[in-house]
């Protein structure tokens, strides 16, 4: 008889992968959450507060309303048809709705779409990158994805052979990253950012750590950069852009170009600049460099992680690769219809002189604004926290300050088994409910111990965070002071 | 410089991959589908009329009415607090859209949702499964996916380690079994379907294969049961299920039970049954079979392919072996809500006595009445064709009639390069703008040729594709005939 299903026969690439933004800490809360549940009371707090994640809607933010109108019409297209609709809906949702079931063959939501997504939809897109960039974008360059962790996976499977094929990836990262080149069976080469350079990416960093695993028979393929970046908050310069381009030319690697965040900028100096730009604005064109280049409805001001909706724009592929890209797409037949269309949508918003602008923009600057407000609420007080150091929040959705745990602190966690910053999370959601992800999950410089906490909870929760943050550190330091 | 990206240093096992039901004929068919839009009147036909895919709203089939009330509902709730709402969605859609809304924490249908699904869906879906069988389902063995395909993908990944591991696949057989085997570097191990004992399971068959390939050092993991069957159309009988599952359990197999198809049945003397209830029957519990039973929105009378929905339900697993199920899951944070919503209501339709009932009804009795006649229509026009032998159309939205192809035809395949079938559906496509899938995209008994046909174009087309098909294999063997 074949032996059963056990984890030691299952496969090691599985096993091997983690994933910390979902990790022990967060199971570890739903069953908190349970508790509070069967138990009311059993608990120092009354809630669970998940700054674990970017996911502004579980804690109380709204959808931009056009959004839902048309994707509500979509949904039913037979609301088009009654009169009560034009008193329920905006008049610029249902003429963009009218106008998106246009460019849908049989105007049919249900169906499978070309694999890449609906024509019209990659259109719209397009439409939006060349607005936003100033460069020309084609439909054929978009592949539309649920969320986009599928691109990121796509691109993996494609490049990654065996373990001799690395991927740049910086620490800290996003573990999405770590996790398909762990599913996927390469080898992630780590590149630090600077903190104390505001999370910087340093070129001469690339260089040193190409050279070094190029001479262990390392075949490195690809660039990861988040920017936004994630965890880290920081806003790249376009500088820096630059001279992450001319390297990845010369060396020949796909540059892999996390845009999620790019709407959620909330400083005045900075301005976010696709890589798309960049590579044109210096000149290059299709056959000068692999690009690809990510964005997702789940993030910006619209935060709409639940819909799944997201596209890779790829430039710089021969087309025999690109046919393959298209076939890896093709195997799960076409992303989400809903998604879809509202990849397009926040593309393409609505523009001044719409019925609808005037109050899409109130929301749009509303969520922003209170976003930018909150960031600077945190790091301001994670600034005023024994041992804590935060770095500007310039943008997406987190902060990653460092956290100084005395030595005795350390001996803790090391007797329960836990990395220092682990411990320091549990013991946090133990007392306040707050659950934020540790350092550990996202990389880190060895022998340094940071938190991720994202900005999310709504703003009149902010001082109740902070203060139940601030008795947490500091009965935790009374604990552990050496 | 490092080499750039190119065919030559791409993932092997993409390369490998083949997924014919969207490949070069269907490719071929987009182009001329352009060519019919650019120069109207250039081609022998009017229109394309893809019989290549399971994709019903895309032939004109409409989506029930009750499922897509809920759906806009739940993608603007704001439309439950106005009075026009009542005069616009039934009073059953409302209130199901507010229970839904009650069970999603915050009413955030714009959240990423617990991994395997929102909890409150899985328990509507474990309830419509329980209605079912008549057995127990519990909503933590239920994980929601973007339709079936990703279910498949991720027990591939978990249980193939590399080409030594095996998965028993039908032959023909949906290709996203073969794609996914190739994917994650597995080998496929065929049994063959017995054709003239209409696509019946022989279990002789499986055991001589098992046993060829383990003494080839192959460890057999899985076995996989397309039922309703998927090209073939067969519904499987009780004892030859009930013989499955002894096999299984026999040899120490995951059963992957593809159930996609199960509200697709046509004939009178034939039942769905789900393994799980079979498993359940025969007495065995947790302890005795790993099953996985998948389902997906995209099948039934529904056909909501876009919407990207589905389940596997997973039993017969250690609380290990779940963790990494549940750790790949999370990877990818969770499926669409919209999918995920759609997936409980085709689990819990309207019942009777609620007032979409009659509507829901007649609906989804006029669909399957009519996919029943349709197959019926092409079975029969099927074998009136010279050289043509069809099977009966039980079940799912396919029919895989033989083709015995003149020997002069596969003569001029073979100098155009091309397998028979492929040879003769190009040739199809190219007289008639019918798209229909080669045999050898599903895998056949070598020497043996045959096409793959949905059910789906609507009916009043039906009398035209069956012409205009008869009039081509007439010119066909016209030209090709010995």
């Amino acid at each position: 008889m074949a032996a059963s299903v056990t984890v030691e026969n299952l496969n090691p690439k599985v096993l091997k992968c983690e994933y910390a933004v979902r990790g022990e800490i967060v199971i570890h809360a739903q069953r908190r959450q349970q508790q509070l549940q069967t138990q009311p009371g059993s608990l120092p707090f009354d809630e669970i507060l998940y700054c674990n994640i970017g996911n502004p809607q579980s804690l109380g933010q709204q959808p931009v309303t056009f959004f839902r109108e048309v994707l509500a019409l979509c949904d039913h297209p037979c609301l088009l048809e009654k009169e009560e609709t034009k008193s329920l809906f905006s008049a610029d949702a249902i003429s963009r709705a009218k106008q998106i079931l246009a460019t849908i063959p049989g105007r049919a939501t249900g169906a499978y779409s070309h694999s890449q997504g609906i024509k019209g939809l990659r259109d719209a897109i397009a439409a939006g990158i060349m607005s936003r960039d100033g460069f020309p974008a084609n439909a054929d360059d978009i592949f539309i994805t649920d969320g986009a962790s599928p691109g990121v996976h796509m691109m993996m499977q494609l490049l990654i052979r065996n373990e001799k094929d690395g991927i740049l990836c910086p620490i800290p990262q996003y573990p999405l990253y770590s996790a398909s080149i762990a599913l996927h069976g390469g080898t992630l080469v780590p590149y630090y950012l600077n903190e104390k350079n505001g999370w910087g990416l340093e070129i001469s960093d690339f260089k040193t750590r190409l050279e070094d695993v190029r001479s262990k028979g390392i075949d490195v393929r690809a660039l990861v950069v988040i920017n936004p970046g994630n965890p880290t908050g920081q806003v790249l310069a376009e500088d820096n852009q630059y001279d992450i381009v001319k390297f990845c030319k010369n060396e020949g690697l796909v540059l892999l170009a996390d845009e999620v965040y790019q709407e959620n900028i909330y400083v005045d100096n900075k301005k976010f600049n696709s890589f798309k730009k960049i590579v044109r604005s210096m000149g290059y064109g299709e056959d000068d460099l692999p690009l690809v280049s990510l964005q997702s409805v789940s993030k910006g001001y619209y935060g709409e992680c639940g819909k799944r909706g997201g596209y890779m724009e790829i430039t710089g592929f021969s087309a025999p690769v690109r046919e393959q890209i298209y076939k890896i797409a093709s195997v799960n037949l076409c992303s989400n219809i809903t998604g879809q269309i509202l990849a397009s949508l926040v593309m393409n918003p609505p523009k001044a002189g719409d019925e609808s602008y005037a109050s899409y923009k109130a929301e749009k600057d509303g969520i922003l604004e209170s976003l930018a407000r909150r960031a600077k609420a945190l790091e301001d007080a994670f600034n005023k926290l024994e041992g804590f150091s935060c770095n500007k929040a310039e943008g997406a959705m987190y902060l990653f300050p460092q956290i100084h745990l005395p030595q005795k602190a350390i001996e803790a966690a090391k007797a329960a088994k836990k990395a220092p910053d682990a411990f320091y999370a549990l013991r946090l959601l133990e007392s306040t409910g707050i659950v934020v992800v540790p350092g550990s999950g996202f990389g880190q410089v060895p022998g340094t111990w940071h938190i991720r906490c994202t900005i999310l909870p709504q703003e009149d929760k902010i001082p109740a965070v902070i203060s139940r943050f601030r008795a947490f550190h500091e009965a935790f330091l009374a604990e552990y002071r050496d």
